[in-house]
């Protein structure tokens, strides 16, 4: 078989002959993302080869002078039957270190939601016992001498067993002189037993937090015993392939067969993530005792196979909003056969499980009187206003733009993402700060805001987005009637080019925040408020370790209030779904806020198009909404 | 691909070349049965090639006279790239009808037993509801309306759903306006919804009985609606080439993939006996809503995947003697994905599920002073005797000879199979009836109990099991010093040859009979009673259609009482499997029935050898015993 050697890591592997190399890069544990799915759309997994040959497709994504210096799509490449060097991005190495350290960031920044010690409760119990001998007088099997000890200790109540606790008991009973660890987990009417182990194994009780949104996936390992974060990963999400928003992946769903590949690439998107946080950090996959996770609704739906046609259809109707509990397994993912599958509920087709989830971070209903705002930026937008009387939602769509989709040097907030720009305003040249320490790969959703915004504030860029050709900069391209903004040279950039912004790009970037304001705007108009009355701003989203308010507020994504009223919360779907897997009392307050919230539809109100209209400009068409916003 | 011509049934298939010969025959729908399990080491399943050629490998289990009339091993033989004409023996058809004939006849002689008309009761019910349809303004998803229906029917309890119904949900509650035929099992608290179908599906329900029996395994398919059995099937386990009996089994068992591979024999056993049974009727799979399993203990271990090993280890501890409510699909079998199994209660490692559903078809415990004896005849006896205050039962190894184990001409009850013999005390020549229409094809237990019974009562054996060789017979044929009986001659056979019985066979028909009866001296014994305080003698077993008490008591294997106080209930275990999937009320019972019974261990007793080998004549060495039995 033709081996594959990776440079400078030099690390290889041996592959059959015709794999895709994709798929070699992968298998040899480089994390190179592809956000089109591995269709050559996107050019983002260009590799060069060194030595050997391969059998790669011709793409347009690959400039003449790049396919001269050996890059190819890893996506259309296969391998031939001669052995190959292939060099890989160096920063194209696992990201989960700094995604941790953002993790850790956000759980200190919301402590407040966090649980008290007191509220840790999974719902897993793990007790050790000691089973006497077998007696022939006696004539009891294994299982009713351990419903013997287990009534002693834990009284009369219904207690269940899984087929695979079963498989373990007459093994495990005579290993250790009858010492036993039981695992069990609530079930609705007394406990279910799911894991029978040997002693030493206690301990051994892992959870899952995952975030299922659309463009990228996250999942934490937690020790449920310990009541720690072990370890944190995230990816794209393979159903990218089958369309970049929500409404692609319904209408694809529509045939049965694409519906269940649908569901399979999800399933597979968080299996490659279990496995990689199982291997790293040694745990047993049968281990992993629950599972919670938070997704809007029509995620939720492509994971449980149930057809999201409806959602997109007037009245808009989903199958569910609260998943009946079933097990993890039966979705197929790879944990305990019986470990329980926690679905975060949603309140509409469009305010999905994700945003109940998010909640959970903030303090917004802790208030009585005062006001609160929540932001979910991702690829769609939803916002909650309200307190602990009303909560009002409502959701847009909001592109993919800051998650790194629809421009072109945009990616994920990973390592080799830029994640803060600064503009000089005599020079227009950028200085900028990069997640790791290696050379910028492209711009990630908080680089990519911070960018525009220094832009607009040094009148590099217009109101309408457009750059200002009057002025010269060696940052400044011209290509035919429209301009590129370099961002980073060539000699600086990790990709073997420069990393621009285009015109293009920016248009993107300003129609996501006018979709995501007018949205905002038009909730407060409904309830007849004005946006200063809003006295705490709580934002969500996958931009990177932090959102630059002052950036935000300058492109008009966030309103121009006070900024000390303005908290980022991060992945908040992604930290509700680790409280609603740790305690039980925060997976209640998470339905009540389900059932406390009333979804407001705004594609029945005319007025959400000429907000929008409106807000297609830097920062906004009515410069008096934005007082503190200034430029050159 | 090479095309395979059946004879005389004229069918034809096409397979791949290098199919194995056995499953192209099972393709076609012929029930041939491999009883050694496809090892080429008991014969049976001969076919001859009439034109074309095969790859076939040699065997001793073929003469050289049959192997040159072209007969070869189905299972030995492979398709080789030309077209073939196979003869198939005419009888070798499906059994189904004379099976279903003779478990109507069983139904009828125990209906005593058989539910009363509001015992009816599987707990699978099946409701018609009109669900509204979807408001903007309301925002129910699917699922809330259904439950809001359901709520005004059946009240608050609690419901679960299953994936398999959750995933029908949208599309059917949108085709016929909302009417929808839902269907619900008993969980231990409320229901759980596992269909949602179109309203015209309702009395589509359908439940499964089965006895999984060491040799024999059949399956009875019920329509839940009309409480009506709609087909039933048997075959032999296919776990049979990795052991003849139990103590067999649980030491091929020992390593974990052939623990595995016997779960997987069970489970494929019973699933090709679903498939046969859904496609003839017509019955989709999803609709089989409960199944219903009577095994002994072993059995249920190998299908449930729990290690054996420590039942044949004294203190013989099985893993469960109840098991723990399951899903059928957990297991592998092919029904609806929620579908309840529901496994018969065992009472000992040798004392099974089989024994406490045969006790459901009799009225052992409906006597209070009145002693009754429970015998079941299978590859292990089991005995039970008591009555409504107490119940002591035991169990002994009886080897297959009775469902055509170990015995050169022995097949299962089914077409082909003589049953019944009576053999002239003069000319020693037998007369005998075949189950079905066509020519014999070998002996099942009833035939090989009438046949030694009536050899030995007319003269032509002794009770040592020895032909009278002093006397002349057509029938006789000298071997060296043996004797063999031609029971049918080769112009008569069915079978390209005679069909004979060997003293070798009368001896395993023997060793079989006195562990029965040395297993219900001893327990007699035990208890202090004689055989005559006995008032009432249920035999259970898989003999064919009937079990002849002359001949039996002839044997010496029942003992020598009033004919009127035995009552022969067939396959017990799969008709009392029957009784606990239609009537919960009989589950209670048989739970009740296990708690009850008091298991003796025979191997502890010494008497038991002792009772052994004086039983080991015909009818046994104490003549005074059996005072009926005459012979010349």
């Amino acid at each position: 078989m033709p081996k594959i050697v990776f440079v400078p890591q030099n690390k290889s592997i041996t592959v059959p002959e015709n794999s895709d190399l994709i798929d070699a890069v992968h298998e040899a544990g480089f994390d190179i993302d592809i956000p089109c799915g591995g269709k050559g759309a996107c050019g983002k997994c260009a590799v060069k080869v060194h030595a050997g040959s391969v059998k790669t497709e011709e793409s347009g994504k690959l400039s003449k002078e790049k396919r001269d210096k050996g890059y190819v799509l890893a996506c259309k490449t296969k391998i031939a039957d001669t052995s190959i060097t292939i060099e890989i991005p160096a920063q194209a190495c696992k990201d989960q270190d700094t995604f941790f350290e953002s993790l850790e960031h956000l759980a200190q920044a919301t402590s407040a939601a966090f649980p008290k010690e007191e509220d840790y409760d999974s719902g897993v119990k793990q007790i050790s016992i000691t089973v006497p001998k077998a007696q022939l007088e006696e004539g009891l099997a294994d299982l009713d001498r351990i419903e013997k000890v287990l009534r002693s200790k834990m009284g009369n109540m219904t207690r269940d067993y899984s087929l695979f606790s079963m498989q373990k008991i007459a093994q495990t009973v005579r290993e250790d002189g009858g010492n036993l660890c039981i695992t069990l987990v609530d079930d609705k009417e007394g406990f279910k037993i799911i894991d029978v182990s040997p002693p030493n194994n206690k301990g051994e009780a892992y959870g899952l937090a995952i975030d299922l949104g659309t463009t990228s996936v996250s999942t934490i390992l937690v020790s449920l015993s310990e009541n720690k974060v072990v370890g944190a990963t995230s990816s794209y999400n393979e159903q990218i392939s089958c369309g970049l928003d929500i409404i692609s992946r319904i209408n694809y769903a529509k045939k049965p067969a694409r519906l269940q590949e649908l569901a399979k690439r999800a399933v597979n998107t968080i299996n490659r993530q279990i496995r990689q946080l199982t291997d790293e950090h040694g745990v047993r996959q049968e281990t992993i005792y629950s599972v919670s996770l938070s997704g809007n609704t029509t995620m939720v739906h492509l994971l449980l196979g149930l057809l999201p046609e409806y959602i997109r259809i007037e009245p808009y109707t989903p199958t569910l909003l609260t998943v009946p509990t079933i097990s993890a397994r039966t979705v197929g993912l790879v944990c305990n056969p019986e470990a329980p599958l926690y679905c975060a509920p949603a309140v509409g087709s469009y305010v999905g499980g994700d945003i109940t989830a998010g909640l959970l971070c903030t303090d917004i209903i802790e208030q009585r009187d005062l006001l609160s705002l929540y932001i979910d930026i991702g690829t769609n937008g939803e916002i909650v206003l309200g307190n602990r009387e009303f909560l009002m939602t409502c959701a847009c769509s909001a592109g993919p733009a800051f998650e790194g989709g629809g421009i072109e040097f945009g990616m994920r907030a990973a390592s080799g993402a830029i994640d803060r720009v600064s503009v000089d305003p005599q020079t227009g040249q950028a200085t900028y700060s990069v997640i790791g320490k290696g050379k910028p790969l492209g711009l990630c959703g908080s680089g990519l805001i911070t960018l525009v915004a220094s832009l607009f504030s040094t009148g590099w860029l217009d109101a309408a987005g457009k750059f200002d050709q009057t002025r010269t900069s060696k940052a400044l391209v011209k290509e035919g009637r429209q301009c590129r903004y370099v961002l980073v040279p060539e000699d600086e950039s990790g990709i073997d080019g420069p990393i621009y912004l285009s015109e293009h790009d920016v248009e993107n970037v300003v129609r996501t925040k006018a979709a995501i304001y007018s949205a905002t705007a038009l909730l407060c108009k409904q309830l007849e408020i004005e946006p200063a009355d809003l006295q705490a701003i709580y934002i969500a989203g996958g931009f990177g370790q932090f959102l630059d308010m002052e950036s935000a507020i300058t492109l008009g994504l966030l309103p121009d209030l006070p900024r000390d009223r303005f908290h980022y919360v991060g992945n908040a779907s992604l930290i509700g779904s680790y409280l609603a897997l740790v305690s039980k009392k925060h997976q209640k307050k998470q339905q009540e806020l389900a059932q406390m919230m009333t979804y407001v539809e705004l594609n029945t109100d005319p007025a959400y198009m000429d907000q929008y209209t409106a807000a297609l400009f830097i920062p906004h068409t009515d410069r008096a909404l934005f007082p503190s916003v200034k430029n050159q």
